[in-house]
């Protein structure tokens, strides 16, 4: 079964809205939909994932996987996380090896959740 | 179907540990677990939820239902916790109503997560 690239795509991260612009996290969705998604992937866009302190913020989710949130992230990060999913969507729980997670997922972690059932 | 009222029982809430004495998490745990857990609810140890910085941090999750992933909380919470785990338990999707939801639940939410499938 797939992964799931949730993004969060009302997230101000914390500016003013400005009419006519973007806010970040639609900004990030648009940026993550330009090439076709990684393999197993589906991307996803979400109105508020209600980390609005640390957006822009994705998740990634799965039938039987832990589901980690991410944040903040921008546009600048497209490529990290597409590679990311890519990575998530490869394992069967959720969970991509500490020493193969890039820094930038080590440090901005908001939470994980554990999957439905009895944990291992 | 049920709701899980995840409990993340290794957090530190960011106190160094102490040998013999239980941190802030398996206390938060310990206390929820004192009495019959509500109707409908599962009281589900988990070992960290990644929410280190706002902790401890409880998860409410159930099928076809929004996650919501709450924090800093203490054993001070834990009646409003059980009360506010049988909320969840008694809607369809997970969303408690804004106006029902404490004030507490209102300002301590870390994140939330969609239910997998489409989104109505």
């Amino acid at each position: 079964m797939g992964a799931t690239l949730n993004v969060c795509i009302t997230c101000r991260a914390g500016l003013a809205p400005v009419e006519g612009v973007l806010c970040p996290g639609a900004k990030l969705h648009a940026a993550l939909c330009e090439a076709p998604a990684p393999e197993g992937v589906e991307i996803r866009p979400v109105e508020c994932l209600s980390a609005c302190r640390s957006g822009a913020t994705i998740a990634l989710t799965g039938p039987g996987r832990w589901s980690y949130i991410h944040g903040p992230l921008s546009v600048a990060d497209s490529g990290a996380i597409l590679d990311f999913a890519a990575a998530y969507a490869a394992t069967a729980d959720g969970i991509v090896p500490w020493r193969e997670r890039p820094a930038l997922f080590r440090k901005h972690v908001i939470a994980r959740l554990p999957p439905a059932g009895d944990l291992a």
